[in-house]
């Protein structure tokens, strides 16, 4: 096997879309978003791609104004439960939220899909950045941005403590003595901070790959602060390389800081490749996809950074509008981005509005092209690999039959899996159990 | 099709067993709690037996004293979501607690379950028996068994509400219009309770059976209310058929008086049917499957049903012992029944465990015997079918190769489905969104 550096790849599956209007697109099943069939379909192709993992978006709140696909869509848990039965070796990632869970609801859940996959569970530790949410969880607020996170990283340190209750060999099991466990190696967490008070001790055991991976998604400060402390992987927004490259070494820096190993934590950004026979039918794909979006839907887009802001006030032509403090308590990372761009290039709201609603991708063209793209940001540390968006279902399918062969070809990338676990496959440690580890050191 | 009342039939799928030792049998594979390929097994083969429903019970706190099941499980609404991939038909019940989670998401989570299957989800309301829970969920006490019933009817008004969200053909999804859903069939609950305060709406719609079915299992007066006013089916524990019938006209007659039919709640009490090919084999099955256990751990297990009280400090063979209120806020109908047994028939405390530990089941017999037995208790009114436990893995597969197809020949059970959804098969009404219902009378 080669010992170079491998690309790792993830696949956002989303239905309908994770933009206004790719639903009206002829080639996309209008119930994709709550379609079993569909997710399975997307799920054993980027399998046969030998993807690392399937990555399920999620959010707690909405109103007429979000997104088509965010109305009517499968909860993450269930929907890679299901996945689990049906694929055999690809990750199963979904974004579950730290302010509005349980951490020993979640730890459970978590766990128990690790191990009805056989060790492919994942968990995108999100902070929940709509304040719409209180509404539908009986708080009388939303968190603050700097208390949310507060929050995640104590609730993380909970659910890590619960997936240690059982030490790997607790469960003797033996029929003739009667011994089901061991109890020197049953750990009660007896957890009591400020936000959560856990005894534990989890009612199920280790699973294949010890904890189930953690990723985050969050780019501002304090999300990389939480990645870098506490994260196996960071799926991440970035346009430009240069970009990439700077939040790579931030990130990567940030964990040595916590006195973890560059290669503990992969940085994976997001990208949407579109691809074509040439590069002018790649460019005509884009313009398609991109022109399904009207203003108004644009407009709609938009306001969803801002807690929903209503940019129909403002007129399209001028200036991009002066905002406050409006929107500071949601996307911080994506708000700030949004009214740095519009400052620095002089744009007017309706530009604005099409670029967040479809934004240009950096990968368009032909496979070989795309194929490029990808391995100039990875050797350029850029990224450890990219989790796939596709604006259209057929975008997964283009890439795993025509851009892999490539990247496999020139040996960047596997040709089949190399393990069973998702933490192995993707490179990340399997984490020992505190209390075996003690008893080893001491 | 025959018009004839129609047997309804579950099976409880739980690993290693429901009992203390049962693991220990050699036909028991130690790791089943936690098997996929176990619990896919027997759905599977509960399916090829044309039962309504597979039944995944739940625990939310564990102790060194606790059942092996419920020290290393499968999480419900994660297992059942695999299972939901796998199967076609059957429906899929899990035990989910109102006291220690969020209606917004346990309505998501079940409502996604129901249509990854298609329209075949249950949710076995309960309210957390155990004490400890509390511990586990960062709660300085464990509600009352009165104020758990409370926290449980406003549970179910806010997720059946927001079941209600969106009308059965709000989503218009107009390729050519832009269309994609009809905003006065989306519906903004605005719920303000005692306990809960949930806007809404929803991010999730209808499902195929309107809304996943409500099952009740505590047998309490307030148990019995909540399922009189809510449930569209009740499981219960009953040992005679006179108990079963004075349960069965009681739970009938309390839902006539919340002006609901009779046939709209069915009644399905749980049975272990043990089956021989002669009555002396069936009972030496028995015999064997209980003296796998020993009396320190039918101690321990008749400690569970009084908050783990330590029933070794008392003398096994004198008469059982007083307990004053101890257990009072946790398995309310089973301590009593406990309590008022062990006086009326004045049994020691050995006498008690042993029987708590390993019930002697009312159907143990031929295949012949079992199936008059089941019949005789449906046409009694003594139930509308069983849930079906089996001691052993190979219980269940006896109970659809052997059991089944005399029910089948005498004309009271399903020869093949008759319906998709799990409302349809076991025959409860798929509820009417409560919005479409108003539009129809104004």
């Amino acid at each position: 096997m080669s010992q170079q550096r491998q690309l790792k790849f993830g696949a956002i599956i989303h239905g309908i879309g994770g933009s206004m209007s790719t639903w009206r697109h002829p080639e996309v099943p209008v119930d994709a978003s709550v379609s079993l069939d569909f997710y399975k379909r997307q799920a054993l192709k980027a399998e046969a791609g030998k993807f690392d993992l399937v990555f399920i978006a999620d959010g707690l709140f909405i109103n007429e104004q979000s997104l088509p696909h965010f109305l009517n869509r499968f909860e993450p848990v269930t929907i890679l439960s299901a996945l689990a039965a049906v694929t055999s070796r690809i990750g199963l990632v979904g974004t579950i939220s730290t302010s509005y869970s349980e951490p020993f609801t979640i730890a459970r859940q978590l766990s128990s899909l690790d191990h009805i996959s056989g060790g492919r569970a994942g968990w995108n530790v999100v902070t929940s950045p709509l304040e719409g949410s209180a509404l539908n969880y009986s708080r009388a607020q939303h968190p603050s941005h700097p208390e949310r996170y507060k929050i995640a990283a104590e609730y993380l340190e909970v659910t890590k403590g619960l997936w240690d209750s059982w030490e790997e060999d607790a469960f003797v099991r033996d029929k003739t003595t009667g011994v089901f466990f061991d109890p020197s190696k049953l750990h009660t967490l007896n957890h009591q901070g400020e936000y959560f008070s856990v005894q534990g001790p989890l009612n199920i055991g280790r699973s294949r790959q010890g904890q189930p991976v953690i990723f985050q998604a969050g780019s501002s400060e304090d999300g990389r602060n939480l990645a870098a402390q506490s994260a196996d992987a960071v799926f991440t927004g970035q346009e430009t390389l240069e970009d990439a490259q700077a939040f790579y070494q931030d990130v990567k820096k940030r964990a040595a800081a916590y006195g973890r190993s560059e290669e503990e934590v992969k940085i994976l950004p997001g990208i949407t490749p579109v691809i074509g026979r040439t590069a002018a039918e790649a460019e005509e794909r884009y313009r398609e996809i991109a022109s399904l979006v009207t203003v108004d839907k644009a407009l709609l887009y938009l306001g969803r950074f801002f807690d929903h802001h209503d940019f129909s006030q403002y007129a399209l032509d001028e200036p991009f509008p002066e905002l406050h403090g409006i929107g500071s308590n949601s996307f911080r990372s994506g708000t700030d981005k949004i009214k740095k761009d519009a400052r620095e290039r002089n744009l007017t709201l309706r530009e604005v509005a099409l670029q967040a609603a479809t934004p240009r991708s950096n990968f368009i063209g032909t496979a070989e092209q795309v194929a490029d793209r990808i391995q100039y940001w990875f050797e350029q540390r850029g990224s450890d690999g990219f989790i796939i968006h596709s604006d259209l279902p057929s975008g997964l399918h283009q890439f795993v039959d025509e851009v892999v062969p490539i990247l496999q070809e020139r040996g960047i990338y596997r040709e089949d899996y190399e393990y069973e676990t998702l933490r192995e496959n993707l490179g990340v440690p399997i984490p020992q159990n505190r209390y075996t580890r003690r008893t080893v050191n001491s």
